[in-house]
């Protein structure tokens, strides 16, 4: 085992040798095997925005396998989705690449302005499926806030009684927050630390913007004059909050934008020590060579090519 | 085994025995028995809207009795209905035809603006009377909707753990639809998805229309220009839709209508690649020599004889 | 066993040895045993309307030994009434009489718009009881019908594998209904086929009117001119909703009237082919002695003498 | 054991002999040992109003060990308290007097219109605390009337299968009711005759007015002419509401007030056939000779010496 | 064991030899071992106000490590944090310091008029982690009382069945109290003693003012001249409110406030008979020697030296 993945573990400490094995796991698999980096592709889309929406740009991607086997020839750490896709594919990838269990999910048929998911599956259906992770969204600043967390408390008690690794991905919504506030640098950075106090191993959030969002945090930012003017400094802001970089956090890449824009991006995450991507949208809605190509390229900047 | 039910347990290479052995019950009986092709008799109307409303037309069906003998006689894939008619049935009718026990019922005395059926059964229910699989409908677009999609998610846990089929009726309705949208394209692919992704093994919805509901959506329907201009067109995106095929989709036939119109619908879904239909009011609540020529006929045409 | 009994225990046939026997119990027992027809006494009132509005007209009412006795020394079928008043009798009346406990209570302190009754017992409450059934109360038309449905499926599941009949009084209520809807005849044959549908193996409901109260009802009753004249067609019609007569339908005698009147209905009753009639306050709220030649009558007119 | 004591446990011939055992240690302590009365003390205003409403009028109550001794000194027969209270006593204290865990309890610093206690300890404690009964509240009139009955009805199960007695407070209360309403005779009656329905081993009510709440019932009352002008006729009213005088009905004093009142309550209690008092602030507000003489009277008066 | 220890100990011979034993270890650690006294480091702030509002101002403390440490190198009785903070520390530090996981937290992104915290771990991992409590924080005045109250409960049940001591937050605030209520006199000495009431073995509470807030408890205060004119009187009278001072009762230092004010807060809390103090954001937000030498101080006074 390289250096650095035994260094990470160690942060893991007080995770049983399963959960540990299954961090590893997907540290040590694909292009950034070893690197402490990692590049994951999640393909939850088709119930969060309805299958046209995900699909029609790139018509292979209806069928379930065409993701997985996507992420095993770009070189991804992990593949995540909802139980019916991941239900579909199990028997054949769960040894060819880590699988990551979205346990909840969200639609867009009954719009709530509090939102929470909806709870889809469970561990036991990871354990089941070979997976090595179960994955967890909560919307901190939504009146459904408490129940996300118990409910996310519940499951992960649960995932690593079995070994499995918890991945929570920590998006700030709803009625507490402004829309600018979803994405800025004091709720993102709060969201993440949120996640880390409660146990997860792998922490997902969207990259933050300059807007401080609540009052109180606003007089500390400028009192103590953090620095939050470039995505790298804020990058290294959110690391920091999550347990002094003693958590692996990693960051979305949204909604599909410019290449350029997407590349500058993640040089940004990587020079701020974040840990990695998750890539969606970039990802399966491009014919597939080029969707390895872009892969390629995003790993290399975590391998600090360019 | 046919082929054609191989390939399709194929689908289902992540299920227990039981649950793919149940499957292959409903594609191996009746008149449509290794086509790969369903029609299913489910007579859960005297729950749903009444006893006059139902059996009125047709005074024998006040008699649980006589639909599974219909259904029997007809050579239907399978019986669906409530746990009172399965009781009244189950002894004799069992080894006969597999049974679907519908385990959630909706009713019309209180009426709710976002609605959700009440539990009246679960998968023990349907152990001890011989089912072959559970049903449960689901109504995307209400407020309720995280109440059913996790009671699904225990009813589906649950029922395949004892090797029965789950079966999911998924009809869009509430305060987040108009209408209209209830029957739209894209929320009619959009609901058969998320069943899929729920663990569907059979996935029940209804014919759609070419109205698109979602502002997202429309904008990507006609931006990548999908075919929904006719029936068969809307099928197949469907059918597309839940796992590019690999899963079970059948439509039901709504209100009594015109047999011609029935049948012209029946050769759309059959042309767009749907498996089957559902077929209640259409059946039962014509006399029984009527129901069998209409049945046959249907099953013909899913033999692809007219 | 005589055969109209053994018919009626044929309708039953799915269900265990034990609540069978305890049909059976119900059904051999008193004055009207081996004739199919049943008299229950009920003494829930206490509960329902408070003590002094039930025992006052008839203070030896107060005393709970008192309805067991009555209900012997009549010939009843079975004594229906709440935890405390069951447990008061049941080490002397448990062999004497078959006992339902009425495992839930509505009462008068608080008054609900969409009523539901509070569970104050349960199976295990009317094993150790000596109990032959439980009853529960459903109110068909209140907004809490998801919840009272729900409650009945899980007492029905844990009763049956105890061996114990289950007795469903299904009274149409709440604001779902008008105050004429609640003994609509469409209204009052749809409770007692829910009833049907969710299990119960007795029926209670109350003598329909010829009002018919939803509009999509009234149009199938027009159309097929289903008769609803006379309370002998509506019994009828309502036994007919109950699985065409496959399941045992008893009526309330309401609120205590003139006997002629009574008698009429109880003669209705059994016309349309009723299976008998529960008779609380027009029993225990007069004297003892008028009370025994008040149910003798009651039974000879199940008897067909007059 | 004194006959009287045993005619009252030939009322609970339905309860196991733990439970038994346990009402008869509470009828054979203390002064009022062996005839069938008791004088309870109860000290659960400390949470219920606050420590200093309730002790500083006499500050050694601020102890918990000061009140156990006064209920031993005193004779009283059974000494009634919070967890916390019987926690800081239960080893010195557990054989030298019955005790009741009082194992819901309310408090002010939230108003509710329609309260609801907080269930604070359990019949495991009460076990482990080695307590002769559970005590419990339940607000009829509340609109959380459902909710209080399923916890006492669940809290009732597991504390009889322990063995140990149920005690009941039934106090009206709540936005079904007027202010004057908590107190009227039809609704005591009412609140007793529920406790006794759901299986209380010991009721306890608060002194009935003459008013009468409820529309329904005043016809009643007036009709039948219930006799309920004095406080005696109106206590033996609701004694005989209590299963005709075979539950054992037990009487607040409420608050504090002059002691000529109070024991001509307390012998109007007497007289109707109450079966005692639960005397608290009556009692532990004073000085401790002053409370052991006043308890002393209040004895004396149900010994008939006054 | 000093006297002074099996003296407390004594006050909670209610409880198991593990809670016992806790509870001691507590006592026994650090500069203050033996006196009854404590001062306990608690960082929960990430989690309760957001990352940089905590840690920005003495950046270390963004590390769990720190915090951890710096309990140990002040001598604190016990250190307290929510489950990412003791999980990242537990392995090092269990044996070191006295751990209390604090099972339940509040956070700022959706503000609640009436707060309740989320429980985000549980007794099992304290346990797992080594610790000696957990910590759990109650709102006494919130409309979600009851929930926090019931769900106390159930955690005290099982940490105590596991030997770990209970330490609870008991701290008014929500829409049943004015602002100025939270911290009034009588507000917090009824705090405390429901905090007693449900079995805490631990309490702590803020330091209250002078202002009376409730009608009821105001007459009491002026009919019976209750001394609370200054901080040591107004501690005295919690520390009555407690059992008469036989449940320890700490204080919380509230927000970073001049040295020489709080110091005379520690020196009133002692002379009151307060059990000690514990200090957060005093702590952890200034240097690392700078909080050391405060922490020291803090301790002397409790020793008596200043």
């Amino acid at each position: 085992m390289q250096q650095r993945v035994r260094d990470i573990l160690g942060w893991y400490d007080h995770e049983n040798p399963g959960v540990r094995a299954n961090i590893a796991r997907m540290l040590q698999t694909g292009q950034l095997a070893g690197t402490g980096k990692l590049v994951i592709l999640p393909v939850d889309q088709g119930f969060e925005h309805g299958p046209a929406r995900s699909f029609a740009p790139n018509p292979p991607g209806y069928d379930p396998e065409y993701h997985a086997q996507l992420a095993v020839d770009a070189g991804c750490n992990a593949y995540a989705a909802p139980l019916g896709f991941i239900e579909s594919i199990a028997a054949r990838y769960a040894s060819e690449v880590p699988l990551i269990l979205k346990i909840n999910n969200h639609e867009v048929l009954y719009d709530e302005k509090d939102p929470m998911p909806a709870l889809t599956s469970g561990p036991r259906d990871a354990l089941r499926l070979g997976c090595a992770a179960i994955g967890y969204t909560i919307y901190p600043g939504s009146a459904n806030f408490r129940a996300m967390y118990e409910q996310l408390r519940a499951m992960t008690e649960e995932a690593k009684a079995y070994g499995l690794a918890v991945v929570v991905w920590s998006y700030p919504r709803g009625s507490g927050l402004s829309k600018e506030g979803e994405t800025a640098i004091d709720v993102v950075a709060y969201a993440a630390h949120i996640a880390a106090q409660m146990g997860a191993n792998l922490i997902k959030v969207k990259p933050p913007t300059a807007h401080v969002e609540l009052a109180e945090a606003k007089k500390v930012y400028e009192k103590y004059k953090i620095p939050v003017g470039t995505l790298a400094e804020r990058i290294q802001h959110v690391v920091q909050s999550s347990f002094n970089g003693k958590r692996i956090v990693i960051f979305s890449g949204g909604a599909a934008k410019d290449d350029a824009a997407m590349f500058e991006e993640l040089r940004a995450i990587r020079d701020g020590g974040g840990f990695g991507s998750i890539i969606g949208r970039n990802s399966f809605q491009r014919p597939k060579d080029k969707a390895l190509e872009f892969l390629a390229k995003a790993m290399d900047i975590y391998l600090g090519k360019f």
